[in-house]
């Protein structure tokens, strides 16, 4: 057996997610882990970095996998192009040392949320479009507020989490053009929906519908119902992961 | 009545081509025609620049139109854009001089033709994917054989056209990276699938099925059945119209 680590891309749109549930559930983690059973000729179990939500994509997913074959890293992956749908695209196949972990060993994580402010066409599954003014001065002032280790629970959708909720925000960096407001979000691990809340909770500060500087309370209250709405996952794509190894 | 220039932008895949068939037909033309039409009270026809085919895509398609409204250019194309489909935008609506036509005062039209020669997600319904090897200093041998003014009936799929089918085609520009070959054809105008069927001539060449020194006798041929297959349309965009005015 070798281990392999995979880099993948993938349009959400018309998936339940990354993760698979159970032998059901049209996930991108039972896409390929099919294929890979296929050639193979065993039950194949990868482990993704990141657990995006159903319509969340991705540009940098990474998953890592131990296979018995004799195919070259660039076999796995032409292999796998050819039997996966077209929104699902391996990047890049390598072979790794047999303890690494794809998301035990992840250092960074980067997601970016793109909100379109004015009609666009080509772009615009991959946007949430809102074309009521936002105050991005408002919303990069609370971002700040929100960098740092906290307890996010607040931030958190998952009410039974019985896990630590305790993660760090290296950055987030809000950029913005006359097409769209784009938030990078850079951090150690994010909970179940923590950067869509994160992106509604600022979307209302951009609003006025909050304080820039209620963050902190926000934070402290331990309580999803005190942070903002739920942004859509179309504009979410999971950018980029980083290791050290 | 005052005449508007409009600047649209669609993604073709779901349409019927620009061009309005009649009174039904589902057309980029018939659906910005029909929110016109509701805005002014009134039955509202609008000149587009390039009639693009079904499932052909644009970034710069122009229309000219004459309508009777108090509005201004600007709430013209809010109104447009909040009742059009969210995969046509109308860019930008100015007034012009009265005489201007869209398609009678175009001077030259660029087009642009995407083959993604590797597995790509985001870009996959503006591409079209052709994995195989291709021959692109080929291409561009046979490319520059193209330009120039000629009796292009060769390479018009309208087999009953009456009009002149002499063109010119001022330079077709190969550009290609390790993801894709992108060909862009500037011409004074195109004729029925004309850019369609030129990309299969250029692809049969990087795939030696055609010598490149070949396309004056397609020229001269003066007959469809001369030239290459007809590239699929969702590799093309109308990028950008110039006018002199």
């Amino acid at each position: 057996m070798k281990n392999y680590c995979l880099q993948i891309a993938y349009d959400g749109t018309r998936y339940d997610g990354w993760q698979r549930q159970g032998n059901t559930g049209n996930t991108i983690q039972g896409k390929i882990e099919e294929v890979l059973s296929r050639m193979t000729g065993t039950p194949v179990e990868i482990q993704g970095a990141g657990r995006t939500d159903a319509g969340v994509h991705a540009k940098g997913q990474v998953a890592s996998v131990h296979l018995e074959t004799d195919s070259t890293p660039k076999e796995i992956q032409e292999y796998l192009n050819h039997y996966l749908p077209e929104d699902i695209a391996i990047l890049e196949v390598t072979e790794v040392p047999d303890r690494f972990h794809a998301r035990l060993n992840a250092k960074e994580k980067l997601y970016v949320y793109r909100i379109g402010i004015k009609k666009e066409v080509f772009e615009r599954k991959y946007r949430y479009s809102y074309y009521e003014p936002l105050d991005v001065d408002a919303m990069c002032e609370a971002a700040s507020l929100l960098c740092g280790t906290h307890d996010f629970k607040s931030f958190c959708a998952n009410k039974k989490m019985k896990k630590s909720t305790v993660r760090t925000i290296y950055d987030i960096k809000i950029l913005s053009d006359e097409n769209e407001i784009c938030i990078e979000y850079y951090g150690s691990g994010f909970l179940y929906n923590m950067v869509r809340i994160l992106t509604g909770t600022l979307m209302e500060v951009g609003m006025h519908k909050r304080d820039a500087k209620s963050m902190p309370e926000i934070i402290a209250a331990l309580d999803r119902q005190a942070a903002g709405f739920t942004a859509p996952a179309q504009g979410l794509v999971l950018e980029r992961i980083k290791y050290e190894m």
